[in-house]
């Protein structure tokens, strides 16, 4: 019963704390439309995400590298930056432009989709049919002193963990401090004050910052004035949480009276579109759309980096589907084998987080996922991930518990992928059943409905009523609408009955409340009721929704720490093992030296390349070969071609892959093929490896 | 001197009447941050533009079809619509997708820029900076009766138009009525009166319709008075004209302090990353950074289809170079001998719009364009519209008047492209001088700028200040900061004089107005001026801007106006001769009938192109296969594979060219290595045909 984010949910319904997906982990929203995004934290004192060889993995360094190297970077930071708003350099630009470039191969052109491209600026009306203007929310408190402003589970978290930590203090114990945490908080904190907490009391503490996401706008207040939560940095009381809208809100056109919004998703450009892709779709079903496109979240105080942004791409998939005959997926056989880590509702509510493998068919068949529709995106998901770099030991599949969905909502599960900021929800995959379809249709009143010929007439018998209009009109005169409309809604069973006091009395009584004393009588002379067959040729139905919804920054900055790794003896230099279709470029051309023969080469070469569509940069400075590819480690580019002395008596030349450093060497034509059979996904360098000669000799710097 | 729309275009700068570069023909505005998009409107009773083939175009008819086919369909449309929104369906998005794929390839990939993905949202101080706050506006005026607001010279435009038209009936004349823009005007206008207006008065509305874009506040204030222009519905005056800003406003964050904008162009983003990029390409220069992404702007009453939109693609590229040297561009030689239509600042001033084609090279060389990047640029672009599908006989450049530029432009050319709307302008190629990243860094203090090492270091004389500087500060105390600076400030000039007082009275007087009476004495112990040489080994400058920018939406529509065509016989129906890498799908698959044995092929096919990255559709409904190839010419589909009774015998397929509905034969591999050749670019239908057999044969239906 909890439609949008969290303002609708209702105490009863916590998960008790012992249920919690992992013990001792807290976890943050990141408010969504229709569901909670969980982000579940690593708690410090346990044991940490490892890189893609298994070394522990320094968030601190990798984040220095993805700077440096510019994959992204504040916006607006000469002008003081904006908490929330990223830009993407060229590395994380490309990246990003080959995930989206995979991602319509894998959906839109593998499964016939039809893509759209739909307006940011929406009109508040499309957003109050869709329930975003009323709930779409998080709850805000202000210090009436200071002004300032405070996302209220954060400021209940925050105060709590601070006397948690003075506790801990006064008890001697050894305090984890998470440092980035701390160099990230905008206000100091007032020192921790070492005071010892009676036993209970921490334990209240704990229980409190486990489930801090569930708690609506009336506890949070509660919480607030039971646990004497004031301003931390200057002690003042605060006032009690409202409700913030997190959409942006403008004005559309001069006149400032058509109030808009900037979307919170993409969805709701495709459900208004509905009716028209079916007709290009020639009205047959199911079928899917698709939209991928920036989305706006306007959140209270953005955290966690790339994770929690105000601006986001995003993915949608809409896939329509009859809701009788139980979703069935004409491809749903070709997903079935596989095997998908899954972690299902009722794990979570036994206390524990153990992840299930299980092919989708098993899944399906006992019904731990709902329907072959909903099973065949998970696997699709699934593989998608797996083909843009995301490490299948760090993906499972979430099922959200019955009080994180919406009411409508059939069944969901969140794509989650490992990282050091804890397991974090990248795709969710809802079925949304009929609901935001008829939603719009009851608004506007335009049907977004199937009609189709059954292939079966069906035979209703019912009891008709008909009504002898000529006299009818004279008779009721003003009030006739009213009480032909009364007489048409009555129920079949009413009918019925009336059918019989009419053959008795040769009249009836009908209700209208709008009519005089309420009562209308109606003669036989008027008004006939008969027992018919009616035979129907068409079905009308309103499809049902399967909406898996791609966070593609989310996915993107997971992969990074998935395919990132440093080489034993140089820590301090990292390598980003993309995937050769995703990594943003894909060859590094370098000469062994300034020599002037080599130029012509390198040209030649990297002209050859851009011709086939392949990407590539040329490092002709004078640092060491090694350096320069250690260098190019860190941008994550596959491959590189070495030109040297040989190269300009034969034309052959060194291929490099920079996983395994090995290399192998043939003619210009025969490298190029292997590169663009390599960067195309269709080889690996392990198909290379076999096919060239193997190159070991050191390539004097 | 008018950086940023028509609101500081003085009157007197307007070009006169008889200069406007189509006589007869209007134009109107489609405002730009700092610069005019013109679009000449063509005149009703003039020629039409024709079709690909040359046939008059009926845009009626064309409109038509890209409804119907989905490739663009009004945003909201089942909530009544909100103007100048659009949502683009599958063939409009596809077609979108393609474009931007090729402008990756043919300008990222093959220039080598560094792409950037900034974000939409803006806080506002850096729109101010960049002067959009104050200036990025359009001036409306509100009926005060009813509230109804109007864009002032749109008003004045249809009132004099209206009496335009009253004349011409009243005088007998034939009145050419557009019914299109009728049909689109939200308010009935009253009825047209037949007055008869003297032969002065239609010479004085002619003059101001062939300007109207050009005037500012003021003068329109003044025209509405002049020849009093009322609300034409109502009649009711109206108020005089303010500015309307054109970019939607929003509010970062809960607090509402931080206000913002959605971004009305990409370039602010790309300026404020400079020093960024810079240092990503190893401080070396040139370079250019690239941005594609969704901009926003508020018409007051948007028109003209997807010309004028409010949210809209653009691809814009920043070329950084070095001011000095002429702004050479390496590769210029690889475009010199292009030939371009040029239409230049000279000819438009002489009255007249022929065009002159001539290469790039002689344009430099004759100074008719400013420098070699521009140059460079302006045959970049031209290719790209070539390479998209824009007719070369319907492409030109504009040159912009003195006027229409920013006041720190250095030259700018509009890429035109003749549609049934007049020459739009799809792409501007403006030199911006050093304007951006000078205001930005000098509101931020942030380093906007190049330091490089000098090949031969510059010997500077100069006269030098040294202050004994612990003498300094105990004899001035609080002072001794201002008097420090203000000698710091002191010019050569100044100094040399002071340098004599010095030598002949032991002290100088010093202005520092913040001190005592603003005189202040300094002696020989304190301070000494001598004339020294000082060694420069680097050198600092801020780059010039070369901005190609692109309105992506545009150059898709006019794209679809070229490419339209119909066949002899069959008007009704169109074609769209997209070139094969740009169309939205590849190839239709169609088997001769609904046989069960062309199941497997057709599936197979489908698999296999899919595989190669090529979209395709299967049309296996029960019309003629003419009827499913005619459906698909309206798509814009260039290939067509038919699979017969032949196909399930030996594996070979019928290869049918949408343009000629040529068809070849030959076996599966040999037909997909055609496709793959013809849609990746390599090949055109005239290979395929030259090296595959014919198959003259007619199918049997």
């Amino acid at each position: 019963m909890r439609p949008l984010s969290r303002l609708s949910c209702p105490f009863s319904a916590l998960i008790p704390l012992h249920t919690q997906p992992i013990p001792l982990a807290r976890s943050f929203t990141v408010t969504s439309s229709r569901r909670k995004y969980q982000i579940e934290r690593i708690d410090p004192t346990m044991a940490t995400t490892t890189t893609k060889t298994g070394q522990p993995l320094d968030r601190t360094i990798l984040d220095s590298l993805l700077r440096r190297r510019l994959f992204f970077t504040p916006a607006f930071e000469i002008y003081g930056g904006v908490t929330g708003l990223y830009d993407y350099g060229p590395p994380g630009c490309a990246l990003q432009a080959n995930i989206i470039d995979t991602w319509r191969k894998h959906f839109v052109l593998e499964e016939d989709m039809l893509e759209v491209d739909c307006t940011m600026l929406t009109p508040s009306v499309v957003l109050e049919t869709s329930g975003h203007v009323d709930k779409f929310a998080d709850w805000m408190c202000k210090d009436p002193k200071t002004g300032e402003i405070f996302r209220a589970d954060h400021l209940v978290e925050e105060v709590l963990e601070s006397r948690l930590k003075g506790d801990k203090e006064a008890r001697g114990q050894k305090v984890e401090i998470d440092e980035e945490k701390e160099a990230k908080k905008k206000r100091k904190t007032k020192d921790t004050k070492a005071v010892k907490l009676p036993d209970d009391v921490v334990k209240e503490y704990k229980e409190i910052l486990a489930q801090i996401d569930n708690y609506n706008g009336d506890e949070l207040s509660m919480l607030i004035t039971k646990y004497d939560i004031k301003n931390p940095t200057t002690g003042d009381n605060v006032e009690p949480p409202v409700a913030f809208n997190l959409m942006f809100q403008t004005a559309i056109g001069p006149s400032s009276n058509l109030a808009g919004y900037l979307r919170p998703e993409t969805a709701q450009g495709q459900f208004l579109t509905f009716q028209k892709l079916l007709e290009f779709n020639q009205q047959s079903m199911p079928f899917a759309s698709a939209c991928i496109g920036k989305s706006f979240r306007n959140e209270i105080s953005p955290r966690a980096g790339l994770l929690r942004v105000r601006e986001f791409l995003m993915a949608e998939i809409e896939h329509f589907v009859d809701p009788e005959g139980g979703k069935k997926h004409p491809r749903f056989h070709e997903a079935k084998d596989v095997k998908i880590g899954l972690l299902d509702r009722k794990v979570q509510l036994s206390g524990r987080t153990e992840i299930t493998h299980m092919t989708i068919g098993e899944a399906v068949a006992t019904k731990t996922v709902d329907s072959e529709t909903l099973g065949y995106f998970i696997v699709r998901i699934y593989l998608f991930l797996v083909r843009v770099g995301a490490d299948p030991k760090k993906i499972r599949f979430r099922q959200h518990m019955a009080n994180e969905m919406a009411h409508y909502a059939a069944d969901c599960w969140d794509a989650e992928l490992l990282t050091s900021y804890g397991w974090i929800e990248c795709v969710g995959c809802a079925d949304r059943s009929a609901y935001d379809l008829t939603v719009h249709s009851k608004k506007t009143g335009a049907p977004l409905c199937v009609r189709e010929t059954r292939s079966e007439p069906l035979h209703i018998e019912e009891w008709q009523v008909n009504l002898d209009k000529k006299k009818f009109g004279p008779k009721f005169k003003k009030d006739g609408k009213a009480v032909e409309a009364a007489v048409e809604a009555l129920s079949q069973d009413l009918r019925e009955k009336l059918a019989i006091d009419l053959d008795k009395t040769a009249k009836i009584e009908v209700d209208v409340p709008e009519v005089g004393n309420g009562k209308v009588e109606i003669d036989k002379t008027l008004i006939n009721i008969e027992k018919r067959t009616r035979v129907e040729h068409t079905r009308e139905y309103t499809p049902n929704v399967i909406e898996p919804a791609f966070g593609i920054g989310r996915i993107l900055y997971s992969v990074m720490e998935h395919v990132y790794w440093s080489r034993e003896g140089s820590e301090e230099r990292g390598v980003l093992s993309f995937p050769p279709p995703i990594a943003p470029t894909k060859v590094l051309l370098v000469p062994l030296s300034g020599h002037q023969d080599f130029k012509p080469l390198v040209q030649r070469m990297s002209l050859k390349l851009r011709q086939l569509g392949i990407s590539n940069r040329v490092d002709d400075s004078s640092a060491s070969i090694g350096k320069r590819y250690s260098r190019n480690d860190e941008l994550g580019t596959p491959l590189g071609i070495t030109v040297d002395f040989q190269s300009v008596k034969d034309n052959t030349y060194t291929l490099r892959d920079r996983d395994s450093t090995k290399q192998v060497r043939s003619d210009e034509d025969t490298i190029c093929a292997a590169i663009k059979s390599v960067v195309e996904g269709q080889k690996t360098w392990a198909d290379v490896q076999k096919e060239l000669p193997e190159f070991t000799q050191q390539e004097a710097d």
